[in-house]
């Protein structure tokens, strides 16, 4: 015991035990009856009003294939529009057969998450052009950054997956930029990756990588779900050819498709919440229902990020009532259909300031009660998606994991409970010096990671520091205590010949 | 339509337009079931061991006539402790009387708020020592910051009453602090207000001046609950006789006693929340007892503020998990009973920053969501309660405002569905220029009051200035435009004539 703990104070000298008091990697589930912000029968209208749009309007679907395989399964094409039409019973009928949850693999089994019902995933910010910290201000995306953010999600717990490039790595030349990417994702990090599905050919990179990567044949793969993919339409009613060509794929080895219609109230959808709800369904479930006829049964999720825009200048606004409501709205739909569901975490502010925190925090509430079960864009996400940001990533941490340990509810037992502890006590006494504290008083509350509790003096005479300028400093401190995690040798091998191979394949 | 807009603008040159986009002073409501964090057998056992305390180890009730009264009802003196014991079915009986819900009558019936079932209410922070604005730093409280925040809380319709002393005018001689206090909450704004219970010579000069501001008698008054008072329990288990002075008068005169046990679990109570909300239940439900046997049907309140202390610095910590879950479980224990429910919007930060906001965030949601009824330090608190910030109460307001427009739902109904303008849009065009949007762009989505949402560059242009620098501008320009509401002029008289009598009285 005295051994122990003078190495540890041996360590702590030489600055090599950094502990970042954080929850354990773990499965995280959600005890809360899901909130509710459409009556019965106000989410039956808008189910209505969402297949009236997939049967009268439809879906202009800008991929043969796609088109081909809808017709054949039923659908018809609006003779005065060439949009897809399909009615209620088939798109019913097609996504009857989605699975209400899957199993996300990843390289190291101490990642795998289950996606669905009330199981709840966090993953960092994605595909952000800049980013930016206090120390170098903002900057176009680099891979230096990309790393920077890959190794952040590797070492915070909290996350459980990736979910896109975290920063958009400019400096790599365009056409293989997807192979140092997903390289950094396979050797950075253990959990589970995304691919963007941007035509088959990048995909297939990442079906092959990530066989690499796990050791596994297509036949595994195609029993579980090791990639992810999000598929925006190209809203209102547009789905583009080559998403299409990625989700077929992607479908075909049953690997995740997060169906996400980008419904900006006001500009891409009604300037209602109730028609961009409606189109939000009929655009998710349209496209939902071509995963199932390429593979029924395929692991598929609906994704919810209706908001509004500012109609002042335009701007898409995030973390508003309008997006409260949207986002929970999105559940009551998702879990009418049985559909594991996609939210966000999201703000507009540019700067880590109070009103990201605000915007963030009435995403985060919204999406956790709303039962999203992947929550995307969870760390970093600054600026409407324009940035990602280090220190917001490092405050995302700490507002994810305050959430995560009110998921745990309340232990109530006799113990738990202390009648004999405030009996000891009496009236007007303290509980500090009791054997009840004594025996909990190290673990009995969550320990936050850049929480400043110090009274006002000693926070001055500490610097008077925002939480932005200390999570500057912690970030840094994550990312020079990063280790790498182990990779296989002959994996890693297989890996760069891989890549160097489809590197020069492509001209690069 | 010309003349006006012209007028509008020579108005806003002259700076007399300022015209703040805020909601309607309405009564608001909360549209969601409640969040529920105990199981039903977990809330029970929770009941139990609270009733438990009561009988086995009592309440130390330190004032003989409140003693008097409760032996009266069937209550008992522990033989040991002296301590009084009431057995479960005497509690049971004398809340059974409480009602579910009242109205708090203001001096002007615009602001007249209900208070129980599923109405909610806010009001700004109480009994900071010291305020603080970006301009002059932080400051021991005085007269003029005290005169500032009750215009605020006028000015924003999402304050529905006062609950304390936003912040201690200690430039006031304390013996008649009072007077001053209550006299500007009477002719500064029209909203219900407060008194604290400080023995019953001071809530006396508070009943009467409530019924001058009213021109309301005696009767009218005990039918009319009017103003509030806190009760805090001197936790553990004990309740201070200049509390229970001003408990029994205010319950005599039917006016709202929130009881508030103090029950920071390691501190003033167990470690452990199950513990902590065990006694926080005996304590309440003892008091609350009190107000029924002083006189049944009495307005009274169900007080939650549980939370837990930093072990390291022993500094109580606001907005954590501990916190959500108390809360939640408290809503749950007051629903249990039929009583309205007290929570609060509290943080534990030094400054206006993230850590500020994620605190008040998670207490905002966990308090709204656990159908808490009356909000307090909702606007404004800092520091844990010892510093009431000008920005916080600006960012507060927003808060809020995002809650209040997230809680009206989502209408439903063929024009809000919108399908024409969805046909007439068609695939990949936009909204902006519909006829639908048209009519309702300027109504259509929440407008913020401190909330920046341009693009990087113009905010860059504009000062890159954060939300607390922005909340710094307008709470400045809402006190420059700020108007004093009309009060009678016989009524006004009156109550100057009373406040000097008593002055002279007071012997200051």
């Amino acid at each position: 015991m005295v051994r122990r703990s003078s190495k540890r104070k041996q360590n702590q000298v030489k600055g090599s035990a950094f502990k970042l008091p954080q929850l354990d990697a773990e499965q995280s589930s959600n005890l809360f009856t899901p909130l509710e912000v459409l009556r019965p029968e106000q989410l039956d209208q808008i189910h209505d009003a969402s297949m009236r749009i997939l049967e009268e309007i439809g879906l202009e679907i800008v991929n043969e294939r796609s088109k081909a395989l809808m017709v054949e399964h039923g659908a018809t094409l609006c003779s005065k529009t060439g949009y897809v039409l399909m009615d209620r019973a088939l798109v019913m009928d097609k996504i009857s057969t989605v699975p209400s949850c899957f199993k996300m693999h990843a390289r190291n089994p101490k990642f795998d998450r289950m996606v669905g019902e009330n199981y709840i995933n966090f993953c960092p910010v994605a595909s952000a052009p800049n980013c930016s910290d206090l120390d170098n201000g903002r900057r176009t995306g680099n891979f230096e950054d990309y790393c920077n953010f890959l190794k952040l999600g590797q070492s915070f717990n909290a996350m459980d997956t990736f979910a896109g490039y975290p920063v958009e790595p400019i400096d790599l030349h365009p056409a293989t930029r997807h192979l140092d990417a997903y390289s950094a994702f396979i050797k950075l990090t253990e959990k589970p990756w995304h691919c963007y599905s941007l035509g088959d050919g990048r995909v297939e990179d990442a079906l092959e990588m990530i066989k690499i990567a796990r050791g596994i044949t297509d036949e595994q793969l195609k029993q579980e779900p090791s990639i992810m993919t999000v598929v925006n339409t190209n809203s209102p009613l547009k789905v583009d050819e080559p998403m299409l060509d990625g989700l077929m794929l992607l479908a075909e080895y049953n690997q995740p498709v997060v169906v996400t219609p980008f419904t900006l109230a006001g500009a891409m959808s009604p300037v209602t919440l109730a028609g961009a709800l409606a189109q939000q369904n009929a655009e998710a479930l349209g496209v939902i229902a071509v995963t199932q006829m390429v593979n029924p049964g395929s692991a598929v999720m609906y994704g919810g990020f209706t908001s509004n825009v500012d109609m002042k200048s335009g701007s898409p606004a995030f973390g508003t009532p309008e997006y409260a409501k949207a986002v929970i709205a999105g559940g009551q739909l998702a879990r009418r259909y049985g559909i594991p569901y996609r939210t966000s975490n999201v703000n507009a502010a540019n700067v880590v300031d109070a009103q990201a925190t605000w915007e963030s925090q009435v995403s985060l509430w919204s999406a956790t009660m709303s039962h999203g079960n992947l929550i995307k864009h969870s760390a970093g996400w600054l600026e409407g998606g324009l940035c990602a940001s280090f220190e917001k990533f490092i405050i995302d941490i700490e507002m994810i994991q305050i959430m995560l340990q009110t998921l745990k509810g309340i232990d109530v037992n006799e113990e738990e409970l202390a009648l004999d502890a405030i009996e000891e006590v009496g009236a007007g006494g303290h509980f500090f010096g009791t054997a009840h504290t004594y025996a909990r008083y190290e673990t009995a509350f969550h320990t936050p990671i850049v929480t400043d509790w110090s009274n006002f003096e000693t926070w001055e005479e500490k610097g008077s520091l925002t939480a932005t300028q200390r999570a500057n400093a912690l970030y840094k401190q994550v990312l020079e205590n990063y280790e790498q995690p182990h990779l296989d040798e002959a994996i890693n091998e297989q890996l760069d010949d891989y890549v160097e191979r489809r590197r020069r394949e492509y001209g690069v």
